[in-house]
């Protein structure tokens, strides 16, 4: 293209006209949004009673979101495009809510809310108001998978829609304040995993308002040919759009959405049809228009437009002020409404021009609701992964590594539907999964060396060293109806604490929408766990995962923590069958015993916890003791401690109960898998002392049982911060976990056992010594503890 | 510089000879490190026995890293630097500890492990072995101010040790793994907030050894360009050293280290003269060498040398494969030790010829013990901000507003020593702090325009939008040796939970080690808080961090929610003053009633909790129930409930008990600020039944006082993750932590008060009828509420 076909005029001028038209439409929605409560189509003067009490919303960014709208819908009618548009700057909720019911999606999902006068009332007073709509792109506004609150996830949300999805365009606003977040900056590499074969593509358009809260924005304040330099390293070609004069910027926005969709359609026909294979360097758009666009330029003396006192309400003394009074009016009457809203308040033929029909508007794409495309997974029997198991802890598996072959299936079977990924922070292999390799590759772009193993540009295995975009590209992948997994260490999932936080309360929201379908859940395999960080120790070890998201909505929430290989596969089938959840499954990658057979392992994670009558010595008095046990490190010390007490204290009727779906623990009333009083009591009793061996924090047991009936009479250990590069064994006895500190607790806390047992209790206390001895000068575990087989 | 001068060799022969002998040595000991734990200096033919029983470490990274520390010992020594080294690849623990020992310097503060034959022995054997140290850069390793466990932080630690040290150089190794994660990737950009005047360099160096666990790296894989362009667009000026003939890259990378200091001089220089002030960008190296360069090419028919098979421990089966004892014996001696080490063990005069003296060396450098650097903050009394109060609740203050005033000072009073920052991610006018800037700017060396305030190019408020970024700068800063506070938004801040969890950690291992000096606490003021997110709704709600830090170290951890202004002044003041702990504000912005004078602040903060007699009904007798209150808008609720009871159950002996330090319900034996059980039952009884309303999540509160007496007679209301767009009453009434359902819980929990107060009871539930109604109307509270007051 010459330079004299980049000033060249692409539309005509009743394009432009009809362009314009629906921008000011939208504009005039968004101000009305954030303002008004009444005389929505200003039939009358302004007056104070006609706005809201209180002034709440982003005003800055909403013409820019509003302009992209525009366009993009413009583009979508005009090539009959399948289309998504992630909102990045999503606080703009006017904005897209306008867009929204301009199209019409709005109205047909909430009829109250209809395209007329009626309707733009309420859509004006709903907004931010109590009862009403949120001031962000939420879960409730129609063409939403990304909410518009926490900033950083746009550009993973959208490439993770775009995964598999071979027809769809995706387009990415991201804002120029959420361009300085750490996940975002990570994300722009992720056109190196994007397959143009398999997947649709991903339109970034990186909107320069220049402006934050309070702060110019780094990206927009760069020397140019610095920001360029950046977006290329990127591995995007930018198309520049710059101005503030519309008629200007309305040529040059719909000169480079031709020309973005235009090298789009080049690359993946020249990709699909065999033609290119050097990786792609995909489009994108820089959009540079001031923050406020549109809105007062000066308010009590101060500059508003373009800069960032336009960022929320931007006259905020209407319903006091006369003079902020009269300059709403004169902002909402530049929009020019009479041109835009028929009589009965429905946009007229102008406005409506640019808007593509049915599910080719944005905020009806059935991509933005994906449980609509959802495909239930074609998972094998389980009997085809599973070990046998004919005595409890005779042989030993890698739980994960049965997992990777049932993985492996599972890729393979999906191997057509393309509807299944796995994600993992470089940790498939270390985490024992690598048997999926079998069946896909990993996802990769950039160049392949010869001594390279399982990289492939169609893979759907995704390893990047960013647990964000694993995370980001997996939420944008299940909302958008598919199915997958992360994989990751267990302590450093917590660097997607406050992701987690956000998917948590977007499907707790969408779970009350009837109009949203049900999606896939997300699944966390947590492995490499605290108790076998054997190379990396301390900074390596933290199980508090499982608190951070108890804390969240309990229905959403599902904790596993399988003691074995076999119940690994039947809490992952739980899992992958499972909807609208997020499911936190700990598992241990390294052999451990295999406790129970696939039947009963079925059968113990449907019950949620269970006695384990085979490994207990009561009779039909009920226990002394009860020793239970969540997680397979504190499981096998249980058990050993059970052993001992077998071997050393006969008489001691002994109950081990095993707890996998941990909120099995919780209330009957607070979670649909909790236990009832009776149930609970039933396993646990009311009035015997309990020694708990818990995988992670001990006090998280105390606070989801402290309702129940002997709760006082639970004592837990579990990991209390105590760790270092050093052995297994050493680390439990280092957190008073380990078998003999179990026996001595159960010695202390049975009544009147302590004196009958005082020579049990030293010969415990002295297999601690001969521990940290041997451990010192040998470096490994005792011989007793490595060579140790359940009893039974 | 010419080609010409680029091929020209730098080194003499003589220089050459010994930077690669200290090359050699430190690769010797890394390799011993990983393998050996006796015939350290390989006397006798290497036998089994000689090998540890469990290999545990990071090969892959620790040769690059060597060459690094043997070529920073070069240029600090000939130029008389002041340096610190930030190690990001720090799994390569064996590299900086082989450097930290060859110096002297970690000798001289572990004494057992000398600069001798036994003391090498004790270094190898140590090495990731039970009781010795870990296999990471940890707190333990002389220098480190950077744990290498969890990935992405190294670049902010060391902007954040830069800034305010204007004679430091900073050089900082950066990983091609850790190059891909979010908070690293945002890093690139601290330049554009490095005062060249006030702050001293960072020079990041970028390895790209091409692969991490199992994966080839973005970054080196990515066309040369484009990685160019990249780092450009970051603001750097790259040089370039690549290669796998050690003379060659010896040469080059001593001349781009010469001629990045030259850079970084002359930048220095231009600035502080006042000749530039255009933004510098600053120099950094991009170095290209194998991973596990020099280690063994391949294992068992399969390329190890510069592969991702080289990333840990190369020949894993040293004591049962023969072809590998002897491969490792051959590699050992390819190093050739002989040379390299004396007849004692020590390091000969070639290796030593590179080291700089004293606190020069890398080891030694007390930046990297900040703790010795330190010095107190000149507070000022805090009556100079505190407000007046006469009658609890007359008057209303913004606490953080206050605050403002007391930043503001402590910024001008530190104008001089240039020792306290504040940080926050474009949040800190938003959190009404925006006092500070009448002392100190913005920090900015971008383009300033005329509309813009506050941006200042030596400011010492760093706003940007990355709580990563603010998280890891201020971990940098304070670590050495200086001050710092980071105001955030509650809900945002799990953003950095992971950052979080490995300061703890780092704080917990560090204060185990006499010789690191105690540093100055990370305090973190969180405001914005769920109750008060009027403009932002759901996702914007958020009280799990307190959650989140308290599964640490408790003794580090130290969380504090003042319930009125001048509290949140006296809390501030002790953690401004405090050392080795992370502090947790969580503080209210908006105006709220002033409940205690100064001193009745200081006092109440002292005990951290006490009971409020002037808000309280009882007599001598004690109380009939307590109602128990912890933070700002449950404080005002459970003031609001007291009065209710006062005016409508008057006879009802009543008592107001506020929670400041959430750690004081923790027992004694827990945490040094936890109340004894005497101390537990004086302020909430032993058998009255305790309404608390908590700030936060409400099972919080039973998870710290489990053991006591009396808790199951708690009874608390809290957030319990219902939100959205609305007012701040409703906001309570939502969560059942409103006035009227407080009283209605005491009347259900107080015995024999359920029939005697159903008039009561049942009007309280009317007046939550009467705001559904009123708000759905208005969309604002009622003004019984917005004009209530404390009527004691």
């Amino acid at each position: 293209m010459t330079t004299a076909d980049r000033d060249a005029p692409v539309l005509t001028a009743d394009e432009l006209r009809e362009l314009d038209a629906h921008w000011r439409a939208a504009n005039y929605l968004a101000v009305g949004q954030i303002y008004l409560m009444s005389n929505a189509l200003l039939r009358e003067p302004l007056r104070p009673e006609h706005v809201k009490p209180r002034l709440l919303g982003h005003w800055g960014t909403s013409p820019g979101l509003n302009l992209v709208y525009t366009h993009l819908n413009r583009v979508i009618k005009q090539r009959e495009l399948e289309a998504l548009c992630v909102w990045g700057p999503g606080h703009g909720g006017p904005a897209v809510l306008a867009g929204a019911w301009l199209e019409g999606s709005y109205s047909e999902i909430y009829p109250d809310v209809s395209r007329d006068e009626a309707g733009m009332t309420r859509l004006f007073k709903q907004f931010s108001f109590p009862g009403g709509v949120p001031s962000h792109v939420a879960p409730e506004v129609p063409g939403s998978i990304h909410e518009g609150g926490e900033l950083g996830y746009s550009l993973a949300h959208a490439y993770g829609a775009a995964f598999d999805h071979p027809n769809l365009l995706v387009a990415c606003v991201v804002g120029d304040g959420e361009a300085e977040t750490g996940p975002l900056a990570a994300s722009w590499h992720s056109g190196r995993f994007l397959d143009p074969v398999h997947d649709g593509a991903v339109l970034p358009v990186l909107h320069l308002n220049g402006y934050k809260i309070a702060n110019p924005t780094v990206l927009a304040r760069m020397p140019h040919d610095e920001l360029d330099s950046l977006l290329r390293g990127y591995g995007h070609y930018p198309l520049y759009v710059e101005g503030d004069d519309p008629a200007r910027v309305h040529q040059d926005l719909a000169r480079a959405l031709d020309e973005a969709v235009d090298l789009i359609t080049d690359h993946q026909r020249a990709a699909r049809t065999g033609e290119a294979t050097a990786p792609v360097r995909w489009p994108m758009i820089v959009l540079r228009t001031p923050k406020g666009w549109t809105g007062p330029g000066e308010v009590d003396g101060l500059p508003v437009e373009n800069t960032w006192r336009a960022h929320q309400v931007p006259l905020p003394e209407v319903r006091e002020n006369p003079e902020h009074l009269a300059q709403l009016e004169r902002w909402l009457r530049s929009y020019r409404p009479q041109e835009l809203f028929g009589e009965d308040g429905r946009p007229g033929d102008d406005v409506l021009a640019c808007v593509p029909d049915g599910t080719r508007r944005l905020g009806s794409t059935t991509y933005a609701n994906g449980g609509l495309r959802l495909r239930a997974l074609p998972l094998a029997p389980l009997e085809d992964f599973a070990v046998p198991v004919d005595k409890p802890g005779a042989t030993a598996h890698s739980p994960t590594g049965l997992l990777g072959d049932l993985l492996a299936r599972l890729m393979a079977d999906t191997a057509r539907e393309r509807n299944f990924r796995l994600v993992g922070p470089d940790e498939t292999a270390s985490n024992k999964l690598q048997a999926v390799y079998e069946s896909s590759g990993k996802a990769w772009q950039e160049r392949v060396l010869p001594v390279d193993e399982n990289l492939d540009a169609h893979g759907r295995v995704m390893e990047v060293l960013s647990e964000h975009l694993c995370q980001g590209w997996l939420e944008g992948y299940l909302l958008t109806g598919r199915h997958g997994l992360f994989s990751c260490y267990e302590a450093f999932v917590h660097i997607v604490d406050s992701m987690v936080n956000q998917h948590i309360k977007w499907l707790k929201t969408a779970g009350e929408l009837p109009w949203r379908a049900p999606v896939a859940s997300l699944n966390y395999l947590l492995t490499s766990h605290v108790w076998r960080q054997d190379h990396n120790g301390f900074s390596h070890q933290d199980p508090g995962f499982v608190d951070h998201v108890l804390n969240k909505s309990p229905h959403i929430v599902q904790v596993f923590l399988p003691p074995d290989a076999n119940t690994l596969l039947a809490v992952a089938d739980t899992a992958l069958r499972s909807r609208d959840h997020v499911n936190v499954i700990v598992a241990g990658k390294n052999p451990g015993p295999d406790w129970l057979s696939l039947d009963q392992a079925r059968a113990h994670c449907a019950r949620g916890a269970g006695v384990w009558d085979w490994a207990g010595t009561e009779s039909g008095d009920g226990p002394d003791v009860v020793l239970a046990c969540a997680g397979d490190v504190p499981t096998q010390e249980i058990l050993a401690a059970a052993g001992l007490l077998r071997r050393y204290l006969p008489e001691l009727a002994v109950r081990v109960v095993n707890v996998v779906d941990m909120t099995t623990l919780l209330p009957s009333g607070e979670h649909a898998n909790g236990m009832s009083d009776a149930e609970y009591e039933g396993l646990f009793t009311a009035d015997k002392p309990v020694i708990f061996g818990y995988h992670g924090y001990p006090w998280l047991i105390h606070r989801l049982t402290y309702k129940r009936t002997g709760h006082d009479n639970l004592h837990v250990r579990g990991y209390k911060e105590s760790g270092t590069t050093t052995t297994p064994f050493d680390m439990v006895v280092r957190n008073d976990l380990d078998r003999f500190r179990l026996v001595m607790d159960v010695i202390d806390r049975v009544p009147g056992l302590a004196v009958r047992a005082a020579a049990t209790r030293q010969r415990m206390a002295d297999a601690r010594t001969r521990h940290h001895r041997w451990i010192r000068e040998h470096g490994t575990d005792m011989p007793e503890i490595v060579e140790w087989q359940w009893p039974g």
